[in-house]
């Protein structure tokens, strides 16, 4: 549930042009709004959250049975005009869902499908996405396209490692020109430091599992960017494309 | 081996229902009875347990072998009407062994297969279970059956994490009502926390391993929980589903 | 060296108000300035910082050599109207540092001195920061010390943890108000979550060494705030209040 | 604040013996009490938590200034007859808070102070404190302490390490008759499932920080009892004593 | 090589019985005999092993490529009547390699291939392996295997955890008369311990991998084991059950 | 790019015999060549590599898809006779790979393709590359075919791990004539310790995943070089045969 | 209490030298042996530890109050003609234990008191205690101490690190001679690795907390010696010199 | 001993200048000498190390008992014009040597003593010793002292962060012409890649304990290098600069 719709439902009822029951009805799935499989509750679609957060469903798809998955993805479709994300998927069920639900768009090569509301607005302020190498571009992806979701214009620069500087320094009308900064790096994960040394604004430092041995499945860089030297480095969990963007999206917001 | 049986066994002896010698061949498998495949014992049945603890047979399917799997529920099946549990079975396994053995039940979403005994004592005593999202309802759902098991009533509510408070209040009638709480959660696992801080009865936090990356397989959770700021919190195995209601059953019978 | 410093001194020689051999040597400690002990560079002042990033010199006492940081100290200090921060300090080298430089200014319970240039802009923007317990307060004190110099209002809500949601809910006009959050806990690390889930602004989580055993030296509240539910959490070093009162007062300028 | 206290108050209070001045005038420190330190609120006394969770205010003292723990103290001693736990203290915290506050009692051994209200109710029901070593005593002694504080009976059995197994089962009659088992151990934490594997009761095993190298301050024990193969263990964070007497009390109230 | 081959030939090269020739020529491939694929060494057989160590060769199977192995054992079995052990082989390599070399007999269920030469000494001492869950069977097997292999007699005790002592203590013959016991246990690998406890002779704890979540892979086990409070206890790597019976062999011959 | 395409270019330049345009038409992809897929940049090649660091391009495979791969190889290969290497390829990926660009070589064993420039200079210095086991050899040839392509000459000694001291000690004509080793080991990761010791010139230390349980994936060995007693140790990351052998090239060639 | 003080007095009882009763009242104390503190139970000396284990009383005195210990100890010395050992000591205990029972020799450099029974049983069996460094000499004098005080001959090697063999070859008297090793090593813990290649006997590995940085307090080493590909060595704990030196008394009297 | 020393002795026997009983008698601390203390071996010098390694002698001071530490230094110091070093002193220590022996160079904030022998051989190579902060500096200057001592010409430059590039680039006539670097980072350690992107020559990391929280006593920096993304960089051990510059040194030999 967006503000808007609250805000004219509301205008509609003070106007007289809805009656209580039909507002009460309308909002029948407010603020949660359980989902059954099997006659047991399976989840509580917050119905609340686009008013509390701005940004109304997602659904991290990992880890959930398929069944359940399906259930809570029509059900928040039938939210109309409400963007919806679905992150984490595999090919397969991306197929699946695709093919029953056809108003949800692939984000190539990210694992997420999506529905974005129509809107009038245009994408404003400019969020930075950059990544380190070939390899850390799906996570890169799941970042600029929730960002988009949330109204930033997103440009992107990637493979742009610290081994070779002179490809991250080409970058400099984007360092100049964004407002915050997703910067996505795996291995020893030193780029988010570099980037944050350049620019004076917020840096969201994301590492990735990219690596082998002592990567540690990205633990080696997560702690490096926790350990960042430059002091505009906040970061979040190993992968975590989707936080990424979205805290973006909120900073850009503001 | 029940208290009942043994209480009744030795009734009859005395009254001299029975012979010494038909008591020890009931006996025979008593305190504890091997099972053997190829001329090597693979398992000792701890046929005492039912009256050590009140609850007769649990097997952890996983790390076992089929072969064995199956001799250790064929012989446990042939105590007659005696609780038997098993956890941890794939698909295939939970397939298998229906088929051989049809009198164990499934539980749905669980891995879990079960014979419960007959009984004339109704449910008692009410166990409230818990889960932060829909990627653990299958831990919770085997510690429901197993207090179940052990003769509790059981209530559930499920997708409950603490990003959307007003989802955990809506269950105040069960936060109120119940003797004990199963609270289940994986990424940063703080639900345990919160509900331990609105009621004053024992809550049992079983972490999971949903998550990704910083997860570290349920490790985050856990380490979590360990660290409750609040007091009447204790903690189980990751994904330990049956310890948490094991002990919620028994905390539910004093 | 800040944007006014030199903005002002470019706009005086262009307009022949000083020469280029005095702007030359007004210049001559930029962009780097270093400090030498014993004939050798002990350390390179970003005199750039400023320019760069809107935040002239912090220095993190932790580590150095006591003869290290009061030549560094007394370097930066040099450069005048500008401000410093000095952090991580033991209460000895407090009074030391007051004694040889009475221009810094301490803030009390949080091992900092600082100095804050003179200015008639007024603090805008609110930042919010919220600790969980009375142990996390020295970790808050630094981030509000931070945002404050970083030219943001910040208003502070200590001793809200979770175990009393009450304690945390009585904060609503704070929660409603801010633009950004800095939200510190030890233990399990769970108030970011929580508080991620009451706002729609940027959470920026500070992990502290608060606790003992299975608390990890901070590491499970770390590892928590990662694997955070909402989505809206970014996440700084264990007890690095520094960092995250900086990137709170960066958004906030935005 | 005890739910005697708002029971006899709000009895009055309906039965006109006081006004409503007076009664809002008593609840006035309700539901939460701040605690100030030179303009800053340091602590915000949970003034609900007796009615919420049937025991007062425990104060963890370890990370809190002394200047701020004694604040806090003086605050929660001004509630009449209602019981105060404050946990790891230092010897020489002990011997100051004494001498300001002659009303604590210490818990020899412990690092503990309590005020234990008086009353009429006799301690009821059993609960067994074991422990493994000679160094476990201390954590051991804590759990005891608040257990009664909680207003149990409690019998100890303490140096019953599993390398010794007579000196468990002598212990029969504790075995035999507690409700619910504290068990304490420090290096491999086996004696919480051997303990379990002889009782149908819960067990809250506590891990101590006993050992050296392998021991990881206590984590190998902690991980031990984790994976009990016991079904009838719970644990709590390592050398949290105080936890595992306030579960075993809460337990023991059922 | 054994010390009896090399005995013998010494023997009739002194006695004349053989020519110097002769001689070097059958200890060409001696102290070591470089294995070849594709004209590079791929391995060093140690031929002097059997000398120095009392057992002649092991190949440890996993990591090694198939025809990497294959060569190996080809190699190793034209050394005559000498004894060959290969572990950790899955199920595919041990039908390859027995197709190959019907010489090789195998161990069911413990991934091992072996060759036993003939010979007149009955086995002598007794080694006893006790492991603590069914699942921990097959590296009991693997330490039975080796230990028979270097001429102990070997008796087997499965399924006797801790949390059921009674199935432990009913192996008292074995426990009163081995010279050294192997002591297989996962989870919180207790058992070496409570083993140690009731006897005065060498115990070599094995930690397996069974058990999840907070087993860590084995890593709760051996920690648990290495924190020991018997002092007879000596560990060795997670499910080598190879190591313990080649030292329980050892130790044997004294 | 190498320093004599360079070099070259520039004499022609200067000679009259090419253009600028020319000139800047063969530099159009200097000093960064970025590669497009559906209109993305997903890898900048670093065209600048061969004149900063004497090797041209390493694509390292695993962790990218085999489209962004294919692209990267494509475009690297437009570079005429320059090396290229290709590592951490699947057996799938190089069939697929070679089948496409038939011009690249596959180094047996090693999971690397490479394209090799045509030379007169013969290889110089020798490299000696020792490893433990069988099992270590696929990471000891990687290092030692890229020690080849920077014009080293390599010897190998395979299988000679600690247990048997006299397999490394015939190695003694290497250890004597070698500028600089790379001692490659699983497991405890002992050798390069005992290398260290006999030889007075520069050990590369790369430990394995060889192993299992306490080998902790290769950590084991890596812990146990960083703590060499031999004071001409160092190490490069877990499996890193690629990183070895380049340092080693590096110091061959000063 | 030892064999040979129960056989004395039980042929005594059956020849009619002392009365049922004075035997009665010579094992009042027997099979354990309770000391108070404040009339709470602090140790339950383990009276039949003697017949169990073939060594009477060990306390690790780390980690003990010194008012339990002096307890301990005082009842422990009241068994007449018993070894007695007590472990990590500090030098101020050493010195006032010593003042208050002169009974108790000191073991230089080891942190360990002792009362060595009178005996007319030489030392029989030889065991080889050898450490890699200087730094490990007290771990090392820890585990020949024990292995004395059982009975066995020690010859020790010391500072034989891998980083120069010779030193260790030097020592191949005792290489051939002993029957069993303790080797103690820190930083790589290699040395147990070539001495178990060298010998067919078994060696107990020690690692020790020796080292800094990444030897992870001993961790390094231990995970070290887990992996040795030596197949005859088994590991105790970090710095545990009793444990190993225990061990190979028990092995030698085999 | 170093390889001058040896061939002179032996020219001069060669020559009868000296008789077989001097060479004999000069050589009798040759290869091993064992320094004793109170009848007990506590250090054997390896004095065949000069002649092996080109460097004689290095003591670890750390973990080595004073007594211990004296006699070694003592016995080095008698061999004449010998380069000896002593690292990882206390300054306490530091104080008591120098009294003792005069001879005895400190370098200052290193912890180090020294004697360096007199030598007509300049300074010959470059070797470029960076670090990242401040707090750095003790371990580069031990790196910088021990390549000195090894013959090389060094150049410093600390306080080059990577968040302030500017101050690295600076250094730029240090990155052409030095033959290898040592490069020392705390925190992210992302120095090492940095650099190693920038020049062809070995670069040598090093990480420090220097940080706090994450920084994990310098693992964070260990595992971000040995993760680098540059591929000439190798590590040594979290503050081992003495292993760099004796790495360095070697290289810059060749």
């Amino acid at each position: 549930m967006t503000p808007e719709f609250l805000r004219t439902l509301l205008t509609a009822l003070a106007g007289g042009e809805v009656t209580v029951e039909e507002a009460l009805r309308r909002l029948e799935r407010f603020p949660m709004d359980p989902v059954q499989r099997h006659g047991r509750v399976v989840a509580r679609l917050d119905t609340q959250r686009g008013l509390r957060h701005g940004f109304p469903e997602v659904v991290l798809a990992a880890g959930k049975r398929f069944s359940h998955l399906r259930a809570i993805v029509g059900r928040a479709l039938e939210q109309k005009n409400s963007a919806l994300l679905i992150t984490r998927l595999t090919r397969k069920r991306v197929a699946r869902l695709q093919a029953e639900f056809p108003v949800l768009a692939h984000a190539r090569g990210t694992g997420c499908l999506f529905r974005q509301p129509e809107t009038d607005v245009p994408p404003a302020g400019l969020v930075g996405v950059l990544c380190a190498g070939t390899s850390d571009i799906p996570v890169a992806e799941e970042a600029a396209l929730v960002a988009r979701l949330m109204g930033a214009r997103v440009e992107t620069w990637y493979d742009a490692g610290v081994a070779g500087l002179h490809r991250l320094l080409a970058a400099d009308a984007l360092l100049r020109d964004a407002r915050v900064f997703v910067v996505v790096a795996g291995m020893e994960g030193a780029l988010p430091s570099v980037v944050g040394g350049l620019v004076d604004r917020p840096v969201i430092a994301v590492p990735t599992s990219c690596g082998y041995g002592a990567a540690l499945g990205g633990l080696a860089a997560l702690f490096g960017m926790l350990n960042s030297c430059a002091a505009n480095v906040t970061v979040v969990n190993i992968d975590n494309g989707f936080g990424a963007g979205y805290v973006a999206g909120l900073i850009n917001r503001l």
